[in-house]
Formats: C-alpha cells, sequence, structure tokens
C-alpha cells in the first residue's frame, strides 16, 4: 500500500508506525523526501530489510522502532506446527533483519529486546508471546519519544536565547519517533522562543541534511540556513556558531561515538574554534560491549552514491536559505608552508613571503 | 566555434590557449567534464566574462592567462579614432573582465600587467602596442607552465614515495596552463615511481575534485580515490594520508590563505591529526597589499548551486576507486558532552556513561 502526497505538513507523519489492521510496518520514505511525501507499509521480512538497508528508514532510534515493530508483524506470521520451529524462524527473522546494516547499536538492542521477551514467555500459546512481543514493541516506541524529549531538555540547558547551532547529518524528527536527537533541544527552544539560528550540513553522499533536517526544520518554523559540509569552518570563523548538536550510532564504552561520516571533520573543525560538540545519544546507543571506536565495524557503502547524484529531484526544500561562498579564509598558524617557485615559505610568513616577493621582482 | 570529443586523453587538452589566427581565446569548457570533452572559442569580452563567472576556465592561474589572452584578443579589435580613445576602451574592457570574479588576485593580477605593457607603449602606434600586449600574454603563460614545474619540484621534496596525499578542489593542470600547482609534486612524484596513493576531494557544491582532479589524475595513471569532503577526517584518521597539498586563489601578507570553500576544513582537520598542511602558491597569488584573511572579499555564490545538483550527467570519471564508508569514529576527545535522558555525560566516559547506563536499568 503507498499513500502519496504533497500537501501535508511533514511533521504531522509518524516517522515509523504500527499498522495493526493491516499488519505492517509504515514508514515515510525518506528516499524521497523532500520531493514526495510517500508512506509506505512493510510486512515481509524482504521488505523491512529492503527499506533499512537502502535508508527509506534511517537514524538509529528510528531503525531500532522499525525493527521492533518488524519483528512483531513478522512473527505475527509465523506457521509454526510447534514452540521450537517458531522459535527457529523468530531467531532466523531476528538474525536477517539484524544483517541489514552494521553500525547503528539500535537495531540489534531492539531486536535483542524482542528476542529476550519471546524466549521469556517460552512455554505459554505462540498467541500470547506475540500479544506480548506487541506490548514491548510499543513500549520501545514509546519509550522513543519520552527519550528524546527528555535530551531535548538537557541539550537546550547548554545553550542560550539566540545562540547559533551547527548540526550534521539527520538526528531530527524523521530519525526518530518524535522530536530527534539533536534536533530535540532545537524543536524545544522554538517552543519556548530561543530563537535559534541552525545551521544544517548537507550531509554527502545522501544528502540526508538538505533533504530531511532542512526540510523538517523549516517545516517547524526554524530559522534554518543549509551548508555544505565543508562550509562548516567558515560559519564558524564567522562567529555564527555557538555549539555543535549531532546524534550518534554508536557510542564506546570510553566515549568514542560512531556517527554519519563527516562528524568527526565536524568536531575537529568546532574544537579549533572551541566550540563545544555536544553528541545526543539515548542510552540505547551507549554499547558497553565495544571499548573504543577502534572496535566498531563501519559500513561501507556502493561507490555510486558518490559518483551518480541519486536523488535526481530538488536536493532541498524550495526556498531553504543558502551559505554558498565560493572559497574560505584558511588562517596562517594553519598552513605548515606555502610552496612557491622559489622556495618554502613559512612562518613567520610576514618574513618569508616579503623574502620570496622580492626575489620575484 | 565548438569542438567536440569524447576519445582523446584529456591531458593532451590545452586548458587555455591563444587561437590567433580566429583571434580568440580556445578554453576546455571546464563546466561539462569529465562527461564531454569540448573546447570553446572566446571572442567578445561578454564571452570572456562569462566563462570565468561560471567556471568553465578556472583555478587562480588558468583566470589570469585566460584573462591575458583575453585583454589582447580585445585589444587587437578595439576600433578606436585616436590613442585617447584606445585607452579608455582598453581600460574599460580590463576593468569588466577585472570584475568577473572577486577572490583569486591573479585575474586582476595578469590583467594589470597587460594594463602596464599597454600604458608604457603610449605614443606608438596601436599595431605596436598590441604587439607588445601579445608578448605578455604570452609570457605570462608561459611563465605559468614554468612555476608549477618548480612549485612541484619544492613540493616534491616535501613528501617520499609511497606517501598518501590528500587534495581539495582542482589546483590541477586544469587549473593552470600544465602541471597544476597542488598537483605538480603528484605529476612529477608519478613520473619518477614514486607511487603516492592521492585523495580527492570531492569538493561540493560544484565538484571539482570529482570532475576535474579525479578525472585528470586517473588519466595520467596515477593511484586516485575520490572521497566526499566529510571523508577527510576518516581517511587521515585511518593514517592514509602523510601530507595535504592545496592550491590557493589569494594569499595574504601573514600568510592567510583564501582558497576553495572547505580548505580551512581539510586543514583543521590535518591539524588535529598532526599531519601537514602545503599551500602551493605562485608568487602571483601573493597578495602583499591585502594584510590578512578579514581582508580579503569572499564571493558568493547563488543558492541553487547547492540545492539543484547542477551537473545532472555523470559526477566523476568512470571506474574511479570510492571510498564510501557510511559513518566515522569521533575521538572522545573531541566530544565535549554525550546528552542522554537521564543527563549529560562529560570525560572520564567510562564512569560517566557506565553510571548513566546503570541509571537506565
Amino acid at each position: 500500500m503507498k499513500q502519496q502526497t504533497e500537501k501535508k505538513n511533514i511533521m504531522d507523519y509518524d516517522t515509523v508506525r504500527l499498522d495493526e489492521e493491516a499488519s505492517a510496518v509504515v514508514i515515510l520514505d525518506q528516499t524521497r523526501l523532500p520531493g514526495v511525501i510517500e508512506e509506505i507499509s512493510l510486512r515481509s521480512a524482504e521488505e523491512l530489510y529492503e527499506a533499512i538497508y537502502l535508508l527509506k528508514v534511517r537514524g538509529a532510534p528510528a531503525i531500532g522502532v522499525a525493527a521492533a515493530f518488524g519483528i512483531y508483524v513478522l512473527a505475527k506470521q509465523i506457521e509454526a506446527l510447534d514452540p521450537d520451529a517458531f522459535y527457529r524462524e523468530f531467531t532466523r527473522l531476528k538474525e536477517y533483519l539484524e544483517s541489514a546494516r552494521p553500525t547503528a547499536v539500535n537495531l540489534s538492542w531492539a531486536l535483542n529486546r524482542m528476542q529476550r521477551v519471546a524466549f521469556s514467555h517460552r512455554g505459554k500459546a505462540t498467541v500470547d508471546v506475540v500479544a506480548h512481543l506487541k506490548e514491548e514493541a510499543v513500549a520501545i516506541w514509546q519509550e522513543d519519544i519520552d527519550v528524546c524529549k527528555k535530551i531535548g531538555e538537557y541539550g537546550l540547558s547548554l545553550v542560550k536565547p539566540g545562540d547559533g547551532i551547527l548540526t550534521h547529518c539527520n538526528a531530527g524528527q524523521l530519525a526518530t519517533s518524535r522530536y530527534g536527537t539533536a534536533t530535540a533541544p532545537i524543536y524545544l527552544g522554538q517552543e519556548r522562543g530561543y530563537h535559534f539560528r541552525v545551521f544544517a550540513d548537507e550531509t554527502r553522499p545522501l544528502l540526508q541534511g538538505a533533504r530531511l533536517t532542512a526540510y523538517e526544520l523549516m517545516a517547524s518554523g526554524v530559522d534554518v540556513t543549509l551548508i555544505c559540509d565543508n562550509m562548516s569552518g567558515a560559519v564558524m570563523k564567522n562567529g555564527w556558531v555557538d555549539a555543535v548538536f549531532v546524534g550518534c550510532d554508536r557510542v564506546a564504552a570510553n566515549g568514542d561515538t560512531a556517527n554519519k561520516i563527516g562528524t568527526s571533520v565536524v568536531a575537529a573543525v568546532a574544537k579549533y574554534y572551541g566550540i563545544p560538540v555536544y553528541v545526543c545519544a539515548p542510552t540505547s546507543t551507549i554499547d558497553p560491549d565495544t571499548p573504543d571506536g577502534a572496535a566498531i565495524r563501519i559500513e561501507q557503502r556502493p561507490a555510486e552514491e558518490v559518483t551518480e547524484m541519486w536523488y535526481r529531484r530538488r536536493m532541498a526544500p524550495e526556498g531553504v536559505k543558502v551559505y554558498n561562498p565560493a572559497f574560505d579564509v584558511t588562517d596562517h598558524a594553519l598552513i605548515a608552508g606555502i610552496v612557491t617557485e622559489y622556495g618554502i615559505a613559512r612562518a613567520p610568513y610576514e618574513i618569508s613571503l616579503a623574502k620570496l616577493k622580492g626575489m620575484a621582482e
């Protein structure tokens, strides 16, 4: 079942919801935003796997919720002659869904929670086990909303009205059930008249920042400016950013954090400019079994995402504010040497460049 | 006159050349690469202005050469009744071309050189003045080649065989008359069997790294890997980069350097990973009249470059190697706090995260 519209506000949709009557997980297809708002219903294991792998549903918390609803819907459909067969099939389906994406811990976290519930009711009638699975999936969904709201409150305490906030990728409502993680302080601030000025990195290659973050913030009336990923240095140097808020896919025990490619770039640049970086992380994304970043498996994706512009329609919402300087300035303190036809200039440049310039005249 | 082909090696073309017979500046149209190799002939002031503004010819040195050839071709065509009228028209044309792009100093540098030559021969017959202009333009073109080769030699002394080199945007042959600036050490190393592994930032929004740098390096047999701009942190963290070479559009007296947007991001990230950044700068790009970066006028370009993928064909050469991790790891040392529903974790994270995780259980 597909449902299309281009009229309703994106914020009125659920990122992920359960359609009990149709025995389906209904998601907003995020690969078609911002051009088309389309809900798609996922019923089979293959449909669920594909939706996660192709990023039709994405964002660590949303993936967790979709997987929880998904394994419930699949469990309902298992036709097994005996409990052993049911649990074997349940485990097979769980492991299949889990393999769709390796980096975000929420996928296995949610599926493990569901599996624990299933096995803890072993011995009961299948219909009862399935009922408990539904309860757990709904709890995961509801907790996600509560968690995001709380993250928003704590995050809001770190900033002040009028602040400039930079965010990378989409850790927004579209990445969760509601509020988002990195955007939660922004949405709460918006409700309370904080008038943040938000900068959204477009986030190559799949442009989640341009297509999703800029889109949902605009739809909520937030003052958002879209930038290319390589413009973060310019906006920070301009003094426009007071804090960076990002989401995460997995936080290791020592605090090393895996998040969308480019997060470490934003963090290093923010460090250089003395701007604090805050990682917004539901505890479900903290993985005590991962000692540090080196132990996190990083998903590699197809070259075509970089070499072909996969999204052939508009890449950002109509009318979005864009900051698009053609150049930026690198402080001389960052330059180890300037290579000219007369040699290599090194700091102090006033002296070395004048000398080289003199040789050229 | 347009000449199209998709067969010859890109390295066999001149980025900019003078077609004396046709009284035209012939350029490779860089907005159509890598899909189509097309030379276009520029005869009028408007065609020259547009070619520079639309980046059909780009790269500080190449812009300088195109402007020098261009003002010569235009001077040849001036129909003036007396010397005063000739010089008035010459100056008008010079100032018009100069206004096409504000940041690269080479444009005004080359045009000022041409103007000085023109005025130094005041009193002579127009045909003689024009002959001197041709001489000067050819000298600027020839010097560009020599300068790039020397930059290559000095640059090469900074690295060793097998090194990993990262570059941003295109300061390659396509940005100059030959060799490029940032690519000159790479090309010389290639001739001498250095076997560099080169990483080319794609360079949003106009993708000069994907379309031009990856293209020309591949065509020259260099081992080049294309990355999105936000992947520089990941490749540096992996230990794959020993040095960064970039070009520049203007170097201020104190060494502050204006270069393609994102250069300061690469520099800050390289600093964090302890990797040296070398700016390859012909002395023509050093501007003693600009005290520091704050005094450099930064060109702002249309939003559509960011919101629409302007280049609807392939964005990178066929078969280019791509590194496309979906995530990267941010060291905990870079994270000022991790916001959870139970509070904000701060370093040392082993303690604060375990505590928060405990509260969640």
